[in-house]
């Protein structure tokens, strides 16, 4: 079913144009799968992003985290920071889960290298995590092997944005949060490059937040008499097939703080920011025999635009999230509502 | 002479109530001194912060630095990361003056300490820059000790802002920038803390500047027909009589990148974005005998007031920035014009 | 039973003396407890450290890590590195048991949080790694909530080395390695304080092995004509009473490399080299509720002792294990020889 | 006049073969000048290291650099470690002559620029420092540009090691330290390269000095019941012609501690480590139209044998430093003994 999202209702960010879908899997090869756990007790998720449809252990991508809030518990950056690459499929979901998701990625991955002939004794998965505990009984963690490999299936071009996923019990600037995803063209040398957001927004106050330069958080708030304290957190997720090295997606990733800025968060310091960028081209196979092999290399002075287009789809992604996310009442009676039952642009 | 700044156009930022002079020095002890190059060929100067009477040498300061864009020259951050202390003043000036600049602080703590009987053969001075080429003469280094010294010495808890010491020759979104301060009163377990911010601004394009959530820039430039790029750079120094250690005042630096993002600023990849961060709480002299001392810390949890007041003031005093520059023509002919000449709040 | 260890041999390391047992626990508080899998297809375990007999969600203890080589998977870094403490007992295990383990943890915390009526709804595990892949079947992940349980009730003062708990699969410098560890006592203004390491030893080539400046390696590599190939990891954590906050800490746990290159480590590219260090004092417990605090600082001029320790701990750590760990033949047939079966101090 | 370095007293370092000159000029195009300040007053100097015979203005080379321990002074490593290049020659000098040595490299490069008509109007130069007050009258920072210039003019692949240049005034272990260096070949695919070390050795304590194995320092400090303490720093800066981006080449610049700890070094506090490599291949030309260009890169899982080298290297540089320095006596009287006329090996 389409979901509304901030385009629909007349918002657009910035200025560059957005890839056909506005999503992150408009990077050629990117697909993003869901598996939502939606019951009385549990309003939590897993949302994967697969980087490409090759083997990441074998195709490994140039990649880069940057940390600007480390009050979270992702793992994998160390390795990432190290060597530069990503070798799996990326993992979303609740802080309690992050182990068993863990383990679940180790399985897929010694399952599909084992089918495909490459041995496997050490792999690098990354999982990233919000905190959904106010709608979601996270100390249950429901999310194992079996969610994780039906958000694997499910992996594809087209997917929701919302609460679905790992975003099914997220809060963001105390509205119902979630993902959301947005993407941009690059144009360069008469060639179109794209690069793609996505987020897993459960940041920010209602206070805070700003859409277009309007803060519409403390209208809300004020109508409300509701107050929502900042606790959460946000991970941005980017892609590009832009032929950046894992410094230069550092760069690019540090840009993603931009767009939460725009939208009225301050970075609280109960919230984890963090972002992660990779590069589609310029795979790298340690199977290799040769000491040296040839890529291609982007000139650092032509950064700005890539710079630009992620603060730009960082913003508009969370604002989708905002947009497309459903009101919810989690298991412990509390209700979230959704921007878009609160408020509209243009009233 | 009264400059008017941001509130006397009637804008405010943010929630947090603003100290009495709502600049830097609002922080106990703190003062900053000038000295203006300003003749045909240079648009110049050096601006230096002095953390407080004592001489910082045998009264080392915590303190910590965050680069989010290392496109810059600063110095003395390697020193600063590690001990987590700084123990000169701070200079600010243009980029191809560090080098002058640094070896004048070298003199002035030398001079210092020999008059105080402090053996003196190592010192940090701490020097950070922006580019001031477009209206200065830069390639012929105009400040030296003579002009370090000048500011040293005019250093006081009163202070102009916009075009004058190390703001001569800056230019920030396509406007006449330079030196700008803000502070906010911080209210905890009944007694009053200080954060105050000082910029020095050079960043962002005309176009993307946004002032309380309107596109400023955009309609300047299109009334101006003058495109201005985006290259130059932003420190940013944070002063706080808040008991921080090093890591935290390392987190409270990190937000400063909050209040540039929401005038616009995408932190482009020419311009090196450099914060720092001391408290003047907890100083540390090293010849005391002793292996361990008793000093304050701060709760980890209340942060956000600190970091909320950090944001706030760095884009507060960005804007104090725009409003109190004036317009200036360099020694090359290019004119670069104050905010206030082009655009004032409710037009 | 007790074991031959560095010091039974003759070898001593480093100039300071060493607390009453040589190991980590003569940091008052500190426990250590294992839980070995060993059958024909698990040559496999896990170690934990509990910082202190206290709630450590309650009583955060200061910590940093350092990482030399992040071609590893440690588990929780990115907090530590925010907030500086550590929240829960730190947990070694084999490369793909590092998912289970970690929610093992969450499960111990949350069990240990409910019967002390503390609140949790997030935590953050610290999980080093080391793969132990030649000798244990290390796809099957044979460490779970069982082995993390067993461990953290046997944690103790007294503790064995060697080829035990997350030891018992680990290679060294192409002889059976695993856990050792030492410590050193450090008196300052007549007060003694201590320092202690241990060790997941895992690393290095055989013939790049040196004793006390011998090259040992190199000559029981002559003799068996076995050339063992550097890969693995080295993990370090280490432990103080002294009262260092984080970035202290972190730059103690970067003295720990100086004890692997005594060894003969060049820090290979495949070899994760995690350091960790943490201190008992001025622990932060989260439910405080004033603004400030009063704690202890150590002197920054007197970090030579601890640095020195450090690095002396380290390297006699990696000597215990080697001397302590036996013989051990894998499931794939491959045998891994100790130290003392191929050569003693004074042949 | 030839000197007599470690290779001539039959000390070898490792087991790689050395390049033709054992220094880091073997690295093709790399050359390095001394200007030496020997006065009643001063015991210093300026050292430099060209990369290559073009311009590094517009022909950066990829760099990047590694703080071990980060109490020094050096300048310039911001903006290497953003944009992971060197534009400049590295110059080393004492603690206080930074600033003026930093300004004479701008001299430098703006004339250089300016007669090949490249404009220049920001430039980052790299200067890395040691203390030398123990022997150099430093806080009358004798280094200017006018050695500057003589040292870049005398840039030559045959140079000098031992008390020469910025080493003039340094102490290691106690006895004369100063500028060593030491290269090694590196076989790959059946090419020849190569990486070559530059040590500025100002570190470490007597008794702590460990040559092949041997506590060399300790039994000279008892025959001469002359206890020296660890103050100083060591700079270590290594070129390759491999061609390695500027992540691993970070990854390479960690691995020359190996080297100092194998000597006997503890990484003291008060000792500033900094260590930076760079690569003459890939060079970047900024003036370049086109976003993309093609570059070679090198295998991540072949890098042990340039991590072994940087080891090795590292320590045979200090080594010849040692062997080539001579006995000095500073202005304030204090004598500083060179190693062989104390103890040669065999004795």
């Amino acid at each position: 079913m389409y979901q509304l999202r901030a385009r629909d209702h007349g918002l657009t960010v910035g200025e560059l144009p957005t890839g056909p879908r506005n999503k992150l899997t408009d990077v050629p090869g990117v697909t993003v799968g869901h598996c939502t756990v939606d019951t009385p007790e549990h309003k939590t998720g897993v949302t994967v992003v697969l980087p490409g449809p090759e083997n990441p252990f074998v195709h490994k991508l140039p990649a880069a985290a940057f940390v600007l809030n480390g009050f979270g518990k992702t793992v994998g950056l160390v390795q990432v920071e190290e060597l530069g690459t990503l070798e799996t499929p990326i993992a979303l979901t609740n802080t309690l889960n992050v182990g068993l998701v863990h383990d679940a990625m180790v399985e897929y991955m010694l399952t599909r290298c084992e089918a495909e002939g490459v041995p496997l004794a050490s792999v690098n998965p990354v999982v990233c995590e919000c905190n959904d505990a106010g709608l979601n009984h996270i100390q249950r963690r429901a999310v194992g092997a079996e969610q994780v490999f039906s958000a694997l299936a499910a992996a594809s071009p087209d997917f929701d944005e919302g609460d679905v996923g790992a975003g099914t019990g997220m809060v963001c600037h105390g509205l119902k949060g979630g993902v959301g995803s947005a993407s941009r063209i690059l144009e360069m040398d008469g060639r179109q490059y794209t690069l793609g957001a996505l987020v897993l927004a459960n940041h920010g106050r209602l206070c805070d937040l700003t859409i277009g330069g309007t803060k519409v958080g403390a209208a809300i708030e004020a109508a409300k008499a509701a107050k929502a304290s900042d606790v959460g957190s946000c991970i941005v997720l980017l892609a590009t097939d832009l032929p950046l090295d894992s410094r230069q997606l550092g760069r690019v990733a540090r840009r993603a703080s931009v767009g939460l800025a725009r939208l009225g968060s301050f970075i609280g310091q109960g919230s984890g920011e963090v972002f992660l960028a990779f590069s589609t081209a310029n795979s790298f196979d340690p199977r290799e025999k040769a000491a040296t092999r040839t890529v291609t290399a982007f000139h650092e002075n032509k950064l700005d635009l890539p710079f630009r287009a992620a603060a730009e789809c960082t913003e508009e992604a969370v604002l989708n999230c905002l947009f497309t996310a459903h009101t919810v009442t989690g298991w412990s009676g509390k209700t979230v509502y959704a921007l878009p039952d609160l408020w509209r642009p243009g009233t």
